[in-house]
């Protein structure tokens, strides 16, 4: 222990290097409540790419695992500390070095704050479209540790669509540069797409470059109630099989509306089951927003109200980005779920979550980026009771068996973390595990990259 | 030899294995021109997922290369046999197994020709985007081998981002399901994107889960005359720098013209240095049209001229998919480039291509998905002239090596196959080379899938 601080010191300036046991403990774990973390042996704030090599070089020769951390908002316990290790938060690189509007390119810090890139590239008419909810603190270095998703991929795609190239430090401290700063690029495997959503376990992110698009006008949304979630979904079916692409098309339960308009007195409906959300951010969207209000109606649609100005647009999408938080104000513990399946199956996710709340005796609220299947069911229970806890836990897990058994996936975007692990296995199957495995020991052969995530 | 023949007959039907010397000869290569090719021991054409793994048990257990191939049209040799080995030709695999307009994907068999796909979508009012020149005749599979690009990537990306799941016979002939079948998903490693470029080096696919898209309206396109290739590249920038999103943007230069001209008498403009295309696919591109017109202008643009009518339009286009083939009639033999870079240092890569062509003194053809930075120099020689062949070679090294310097890629879309080797290590350097290497033991420790080709 003592050898690794002194060892840590060495390459590093005093403010880099927390050893302060108390403090060191704050830096434990994610946002995923019920996920095991262990206690750091140190936490590391680096701000060079040599400070990084410096700390995997003394890792791999003290054989110290090392667990990375952004802005620690993830939902899957995938940065919680493991005992004993290293903990590498890259929070402090925190530079946009570049950002061109002709490559329509960004060059950044794994430590940059999603909305601060964001903010930055609509200087020169630019954005950066993944976009979670939790994008006023969550980095970019994180964002491609999970793969993150958010409001507006219904239309521009996910993170994996938007990280061109990267600077990796390997686990024994070597630099690879991986993908390009072109807009097209096939030399070799795509190692790139390999390290988005890799959750720290194959190298340590200290540079993207990252693709920017034009930004569009801001969107006008759409509101419609409807008496019960299998119509609202099935709404969302007819939207996209006419051939819709809104930038935005988003679902919240009553449980959910509820809870936002008790966290934000949003003024929010509760009188009905589930509020669709709707989004174009095309320059004349009014042939759109009517032609989704028609099918609003003919979904069953109790109220459709389209948003006159992009600030009540904006105002409707804070309620949205407020829901998880909302959702956990309601119950001392909350445990939420991050299932997507094909949007068809929608209305038969939304259905069969109610009926496993029900069974359950449990409060369970959904939001839904409804557009790509991906469902946010939130079990809200109190902790303090076991048997609660274990019916909890019980519907957190039939949740995931109902997706996969509609052909979903147990993660659209939150991750596998150490929250997901056994069903990660259940998910791939013996034989892609194995590959998977191939894969991490390909790059980490001592296992001290965030051990115990994924798999 | 033989014992090959015998076994592989034993599990397959008789029209499905080809063993005539002649005929297995006449698959030796793809449509790449000076890349070593052996002589095929034998062509399996399969039907069936379960003949293709009869086909990789055989392969491992008696440790015979094999080489998947498509339709061939590719331009790096990525399919070529090497001696003794077994071509697994994926072409007599070509059902189109499902279109859901709901969740937007189409299920297919490897060997679906991509325009075959792109007209059963259009009856759902969909689109698969990724269109290469050769989309007649090329299949998914071949464009999930090569990650292959084409004319609309500007706006819609390149083959990568529409594959969401694979199915995939692994070298010992296991099965591997990849991916998924909704919009989104990250539950491990991205080993869909892993397969997506990897030149049949890591398992044969023999299924695929693709994303479509709304079929947009038909494109309008501007041809725009430059009195040089600087002036275009210039006009290429300031329509990106400008937020334009146009979904064609294309250079031909003077010898592209004339030689289109030569080979379908299409009328196009010889007269001018450099011929634009920029095309909108938006219900009212009037605007988009008008202002890319005036910045063209700004540029130097000689003349403009707007295709009145989509029919107009599309002569054009097919004007440009003409290019290649123009090009391959203008000499005894050619070399094909594929150097995609920044698209702010285009007009710095046509020049460096013309200066090369110059102190050669050899004829080199340019076109160019401008709007991605990646051109296709197109070095025209006669190859019974040793010494025009040794200055044709040069000058395709040299133009990679400038596409490097430029911050580019050795490869926009063609992929590395045996015509890149020796440039893709270099591009890549040892360390990326070396994590390339490991994937791919752990997907074929014995080395028997597409042997000699990436690396
Ligand atoms: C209120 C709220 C709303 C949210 N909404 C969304 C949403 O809409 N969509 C969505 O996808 N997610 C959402 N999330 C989850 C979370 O914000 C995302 O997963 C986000 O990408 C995490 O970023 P972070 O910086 O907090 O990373 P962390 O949580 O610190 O880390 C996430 C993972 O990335 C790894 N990592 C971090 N930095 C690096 C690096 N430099 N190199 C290598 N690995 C690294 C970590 O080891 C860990 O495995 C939400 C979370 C909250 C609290
Ligand atoms: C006139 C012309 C124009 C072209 N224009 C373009 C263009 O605009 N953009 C572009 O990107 N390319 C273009 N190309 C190149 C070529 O068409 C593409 O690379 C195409 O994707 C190859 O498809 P194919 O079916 O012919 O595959 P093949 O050439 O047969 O094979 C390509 C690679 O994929 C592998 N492969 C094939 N099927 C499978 C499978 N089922 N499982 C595993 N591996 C497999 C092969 O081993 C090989 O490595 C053009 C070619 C020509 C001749």
């Amino acid at each position: 222990m003592d050898e690794l601080l002194e060892r840590l010191r060495s390459g590093l300036p005093d403010e880099a290097l927390i050893s302060d046991p108390d403090v060191a403990r704050s830096y434990d774990r994610d946002m995923a409540g019920f996920c095991e973390a262990g206690t750091p042996a140190a936490v590391v704030l680096p701000r060079t790419v040599d400070q990084v090599r410096h700390v995997m070089r003394t890792a791999t020769a003290l054989r110290v695992p090392v667990v990375p951390q952004g802005a620690r908002t993830g939902l899957s316990g995938a940065a919680n500390a493991s005992d004993g290790c290293i903990v590498l938060s890259l929070t402090a690189m925190n530079r946009i070095l570049e950002i061109d509007p002709v490559d329509r390119i960004a060059v950044v810090e794994p430590g940059v704050v999603n909305a601060d890139l964001s903010r930055a590239a609509q200087q020169y008419g630019l954005t950066y479209p993944p976009d979670p909810s939790s994008w006023e603190t969550c980095t970019i270095g994180g964002n491609i540790g999970t793969a993150s998703g958010g409001l507006c991929c219904v239309k521009y795609g996910v993170t994996a669509e938007y990280v061109l190239g990267l600077t990796v430090v390997l686990a024994d401290g070597r630099l690879l540069r991986t993908g390009r700063r072109t807009a097209k690029g096939v030399a070799g495997y795509d190692l790139t797409r390999l390290f988005v959503g890799s959750e720290g376990s194959l190298g340590i992110i200290v540079e993207a470059v990252l693709a920017l698009k034009p930004k569009p006008p801001a969107p006008l949304v759409l509101a419609a109630e409807f008496p019960s979630a299998a119509s609202a979904c099935a709404a969302v079916c007819a939207v996209m099989e006419q051939g819709h692409t809104p930038s935005l098309l988003e679902i919240m339960d009553r449980t959910t509306l509820r809870a936002v308009n008790r966290l934000g007195s949003m003024g929010l409906p509760e009188s009905t089951q589930a509020l669709l959300l709707c989004a174009f951010d095309t320059p004349d969207p009014s042939a759109d927003l009517a032609a989704v209000a028609a099918l609003c109606e003919a979904a069953g649609a109790t109220e459709v109200v389209p948003a006159d100005t992009p600030a009540e647009s904006e105002l409707l999408l804070q309620a949205r980005r407020m829901s998880l938080p909302a959702l956990e104000a309601l119950a001392p513990a909350t445990m939420i779920d991050d299932v997507c399946v094909p949007r068809s199956r929608l209305g038969d996710m939304l259905d069969g979550t109610a009926a496993i709340a029900e069974r359950h005796g449990l409060t369970i609220g959904v939001c839904a980026h409804a557009g790509d299947g991906n469902t946010h069911p939130v079990v809200c229970f109190d902790h303090r009771d076991a048997d609660e806890s274990r019916r909890a836990r019980a519907s957190f897990d039939e949740i995931m068996a109902l997706g996969l058994e509609l052909g979903g996936t147990i993660t659209g975007e939150h991750g596998v973390g150490v929250l997901k692990k056994e069903w990660l296995a259940t998910e791939l199957g013996p034989v892609a595990l194995e590959f998977q495995r191939g894969i991490r020991e390909t790059f980490d052969p001592l296992g001290i990259l965030n051990p115990g995530k994924l798999f």
